[in-house]
């Protein structure tokens, strides 16, 4: 069983709103074992539409549409579903009435526009809006099951939710599918997909594939199995042949982010940490107090964006900035040296770097990073080079400088 | 002419990644009045690529595709396009040594994997990628442009600005569709709906939209001439409507952000700023330092999340935090002022307040901020109440604090 989805609405192919409503969709259809295998965005003209209810009636199984059914002129899927279908548009009083309600229950007048939302095709039966005015259509044509929905994303995802995935997940049959994500960062896909080249051999029957961000490579494995158990079992033993690999280089599964793991890590440990940095900003130390909780473990955080703000607070001796510069390995030392003994925190951790697009030198390229490390134990300086835009780059340093966090913490460095 | 986007990847249809792309192409297509007709979505499929790729031919001019051009056996879209075209995939020595010219940049070794990346159809034209690995694919057949970009959106983006737009720029024909957004903060929806009510009587030919957002409330205005002229005059009118009306909310248009906006302020105004940041944890720093060239007015931040922090660096007086706690005007008023004193800035501002889900006292919700701002005429807090999760409520925080930044420059507070 296969399914598309049709996005409906001049704002989609103006640009002017991403849809999101459809990677909704595809998510929860998927979660119940239908794989959405095409979405098709048109604007709001009848041709198109109908064009390409045409199309995906020929091809898939089950078709989810959106947008359309609002109370202006523009908004027309109503009329196309009744051509669709050759069926009359008729004023549901039932409809009608509840829409009024609604109005009522919100001390609000309902406009005459709002009447339109009542016509409903006579070949097709209504999905309830409890949040909106528009209702949604349901109706089958040759065994093609079609589902109308607002494209307003409250009342679309209410209606998959409490309408759709229960009329079809008794439909879906035994075909299950999982998948799951595998989240790195410091390492090119080039070398994951090396590390793992012989994966497809070993595992016929997971798909891989290799999605890069600004935080690093995530790799993806999906399956389909009979069964939940058999598909999670079968990913289970391609998860951990993964592991067995480039184990290192993964930090978290799924929506677990950097910051999350390295906190966890910290709280585990008991080592609280501080951070100074130049070159990104605060992104580390914002990303850090993304995390609720933070506050056990993150000490502070000084921006020192000025050399004198190097100087002032860290106490970075100015010779060691006049000698080096203030991007240099040395500058980088003193920095988390620094940071560490006014903060008494356990680790002390820096950024120093050109993020771009100027401050470039001969030797000290866009995307130069030295990132400190400062601990009881030891201090390091680690440099890297990236090649991209200013935001890009100072993404890449933060997660950078975090994975020095999760592997010394981990003993990897 | 009109045009159809083809967008390809599992992970689109696996509803895992949102077609940002798709949007971003679409507006900026029409941006030089070619409009996207349609946007059509496919997995990692030699067929479905093809068939869309046919379809598109059928009845669209100009089709742009992403994804599958990178280095990894789910990426397909050179072998399509070989097969679309009936042409031969042939190692381009020139685009192999680019390559590997890329990764002797970075210092990192080019995998085996990368050469295919250099495989291209011998009836394509390459189209540079000077910050990724793959480059893209250009041709032509039966007089339909087709243009092959990578998935990764800041090369995607490049590309379309650097070589898509300029190919098509000649090409467009006179149905210009044109369009502002004008960017708001601190004010309710509701209450600029209020104040510009009249705007669609006074201008039926403009579209006017109301998109909230973490940072605010973005309002639209779209419109569509015969001539690029004609719709920039029009929506001129309707724009400086808007700015009699509501125009101190305004911060800026299109992709401007409030923190660019401060720091043209700051710059003019000859101003330096420092920032001392308790709930905010770094976001505000890191919002002024994504601006290139921010290092002639950001002098330094503190993010003193433990009181220890703000006693030390910042100088408040623990007693003032005994007396009226850690999130108070007090304390908000002390970390403004300390800031300003120790950095030397002009400018001093601070946060504290309690970012959630923990950290609620009865007096003192979720949500609940003091800014400080201090400069030499004069010294104040503000406060605010917010509602939603940690992260939505650590954007406002820090909106409303440059926004406070931003009005006491133009004398507004």
């Amino acid at each position: 069983m296969q399914a598309e989805v049709i996005s409906i609405g001049d704002e989609l192919l103006a640009g002017l709103t991403i849809n999101s409503n459809a990677s909704f969709i595809a998510e929860n259809l998927l979660g119940i074992g239908i794989p959405v295998r095409w979405i098709t965005t048109v604007g709001d003209n009848e041709d198109d539409i109908l064009g390409a209810m045409e199309k995906a009636h020929d091809r898939a199984e089950v078709i989810i549409m959106t947008g359309g059914l609002g109370p202006t002129n523009d908004d027309i899927s109503r009329h196309v579903v009744a051509r669709f279908l050759d069926a009359k548009l008729i004023l549901r009083k039932d409809v009608l009435d509840q829409i009024a309600r609604r109005f009522k229950r919100m001390n609000r007048t309902m406009a005459p526009t709002n009447e339109i939302q009542a016509q409903i095709p006579d070949k097709a039966d209504i999905i309830e809006n409890r949040i909106g005015t528009a209702p949604g259509l349901q109706f089958k044509k040759d065994n093609r099951l079609f589902f109308v929905l607002p494209g307003v994303p409250s009342e679309m995802k209410r209606m998959i939710m409490k309408s759709v995935l229960p009329i079809l997940e008794n439909r879906a049959g035994e075909n299950i599918l999982c998948g799951v994500k595998l989240k790195t960062t410091g390492v090119a896909e080039s070398e994951l997909y090396y590390q793992i080249r012989k994966f497809t051999d070993l595992f016929p029957k997971i798909r891989l594939a290799f999605l890069p961000n600004p935080s690093g490579i995530v790799i993806r494995l999906t399956a389909r199995e009979q069964s939940a158990t058999d598909c999670t079992n079968l990913l289970d033993k391609g998860k951990h042949y993964i592991y067995q690999q480039v184990g290192q280089y993964i930090y978290g599964e799924d929506d677990h982010t950097l910051e999350q793991t390295v906190g966890t890590l910290l709280l585990k440990a008991g080592k609280t940490i501080a951070v100074a940095e130049s070159c990104t900003g605060g992104l580390i130390s914002d990303k850090l107090t993304n995390i609720s909780g933070s506050s056990a473990y993150f000490e502070r955080g000084v921006i020192a964006y000025s050399n004198r703000a190097k100087i002032d607070i860290l106490n970075v001796r100015s010779d060691i900035i006049k000698k080096y510069g203030a991007v240099s390995e040395e500058t980088a030392e003193a920095m988390a040296r620094g940071i560490k003994k006014i903060s008494g925190a356990d680790i002390g951790l820096s950024t120093t770097g050109i993020a771009g697009p100027t401050g470039a030198t001969p030797d000290k390229p866009v995307g130069f990073v030295c990132i400190g490390y400062s601990d009881d134990q030891r201090t390091f300086v680690q440099k890297y080079v990236f090649t991209r835009d200013r935001l890009w780059n100072k993404e890449r340093f933060a997660m950078s400088a975090l994975d020095i966090v999760r592997k010394t913490i981990l003993g990897d460095i």
